[in-house]
């Protein structure tokens, strides 16, 4: 089955769960016992940080991966360290991956063209090098990007999904305080600019609906905007909504299914900062961190059944 | 100086020249006799390919950083090749400052609250390793960022241009045919999306703004649309434009400097393709595209200033 949107829907459907952890590591979310363990392996700062940040995730997808079907990696997370960062989220991708996980990376990547095509080739596609041979950068299944360049900049991530079977969800409706600045700005015709973009992504998508009736070209909806959720979801009726917000920034499971479709799928949860550092809340020691995890893991996927239920 | 907008605005006077040279390795422009010498280097072909880009950039710099004071790296260009590709840019950003040129790294970057400050740590600023260390990832001077997601997602790039005289540039207008997709959309108040995002500009830029008369809160105007570019700078007039869309891609010297300033600064034109790839026109061996790039770079120069004395 080579459609992004049908591997998902299934994936959730496996698992009952349409929770997304996210790997999002800042150094000050792993526990000592790791850091100690890096250090002890090389004397090289920048190597034993990479190696922490690849630990500390492998023990977070141990502990969830018969819970959770789908990882998102934080682009920006692993950019700031460097090589050694960016090999950690390229080892990270394929470690999912041998657990069964899907991989969305969100890099909310944008540009036109030719350069629209190196990012598709970085994390979706592949790239030739100069002998001719192709390599595979960055094994995502799905990217998030941004469309406010206009079609040409989304074109060459369309075609991964076509030939590739690969997923892009394009950001929409944030989930940060001044996500309005511009995204609630109201059109002459009405609509507002995240409204017209949602409007677009359904447009873009329609050739890309699979069996489960949804589109390899999703959208992100974030969880604190529960009534927008609901409007764009009747805008959007095939898009797979990738919606952050969860747990620490505020939305709850309510929220965070009001844009789910009638068939209680189409969504996706995203929870980093709630699983990552789920210790402190069950007053458990750090180094349990992925235990805790687990056990939070559980609850939001209770959670978020019944609130799928209720609705 | 630690003011960017002063620095570059300094760095264009001195070498009186506006222009970027855009870094954009895509390996087919790598003439053969470079590809050789990587592949007799190492038998790693990613390695392989890592070593002819950087080798292509810096015989790109040493032919032109006498007459080019700013270079732009398409970060897309070198993710695509992975940690060796990555490797490659972070030697070409060194090398450029070695040679006395400034770096903008062209990310079109994005995000929110502690994301877009690890996007800010990773480009403008440092990162925190495990052990407390602080490390440089990529050391650009100014980085592209996308304000879709409003303030929030800017504000950590500001604060680097504050506190460690960086730039970066906001996407308004882009060069791209279907760039109006999103960014004519007309708002209830007359304004296009595009206006809107202006104005923000210019706003989020007021505490930036150096003894040359410009913020290092810039803007990103495309070339081929030059009334449009007229109008912008009324709207943003301390913005530093950055300005793609030159030679290649359709725009001329003229079209170029429509958006300048009154007193002849206050733009950047960036050109990639026609420089890299300048042997084709002057009908020179590939393997000379360094020398070639230099010609060109001198005729965009006096083209440039021609077109800036005639306004």
């Amino acid at each position: 089955m080579n459609h992004f949107a049908d591997r998902l829907t299934d994936a959730v459907r496996t698992y009952k769960n349409p929770t997304v952890m996210g790997l999002d590591p800042i150094v000050t979310y792993i526990p000592d016992s790791l850091k100690e363990n890096a250090a002890y392996l090389t004397d090289d700062p920048e190597q034993a940080t990479g190696l922490a940040i690849i630990q500390f995730n492998e023990r977070l997808i141990d502990a969830t991966a018969d819970i959770i079907p789908v990882v998102k990696l934080q682009s920006a997370c692993y950019e700031q360290y460097g090589l050694s960062g960016l090999s950690a989220m390229r080892l990270t991708i394929d470690y999912a991956h041998e657990k069964g996980q899907l991989v969305i990376l969100d890099g909310k990547r944008n540009d036109i063209g030719s350069t629209a095509q190196a990012y598709a080739n970085a994390y979706l596609d592949q790239s030739r090098l100069i002998d001719g041979t192709v390599m595979s950068a960055f094994n995502a299944d799905a990217l998030t990007v941004n469309g406010y360049l206009g079609l040409d900049g989304i074109q060459p991530f369309i075609d991964s999904c076509e030939k590739q079977g690969k997923g892009i969800f394009i950001l929409v409706r944030t989930s940060n305080p001044s996500a309005g600045d511009l995204q609630d700005l109201v059109l002459e015709d009405g609509r507002t600019v995240a409204e017209a973009m949602a409007d677009r992504v359904h447009f873009w998508g329609q050739n890309l609906i699979g069996q489960s009736g949804y589109s390899s070209v999703g959208a992100v909806v974030g969880a604190t905007w529960p009534s927008e959720a609901e409007s764009l979801r009747i805008r959007m009726p095939n898009a797979l909504f990738l919606i952050p917000g969860y747990g620490a920034q505020g939305g709850s499971a309510k929220d965070a299914v009001s844009g789910f479709g009638r068939d209680g799928l189409g969504g996706l949860v995203n929870a980093s900062r709630s699983l990552m550092t789920a210790w402190k809340k069950h007053n458990m020691e750090p180094d349990l961190f992925d235990q805790a995890a687990r056990i939070e893991a559980l609850a939001m996927r209770d959670a978020l059944q019944q609130a799928l239920r209720q609705r």
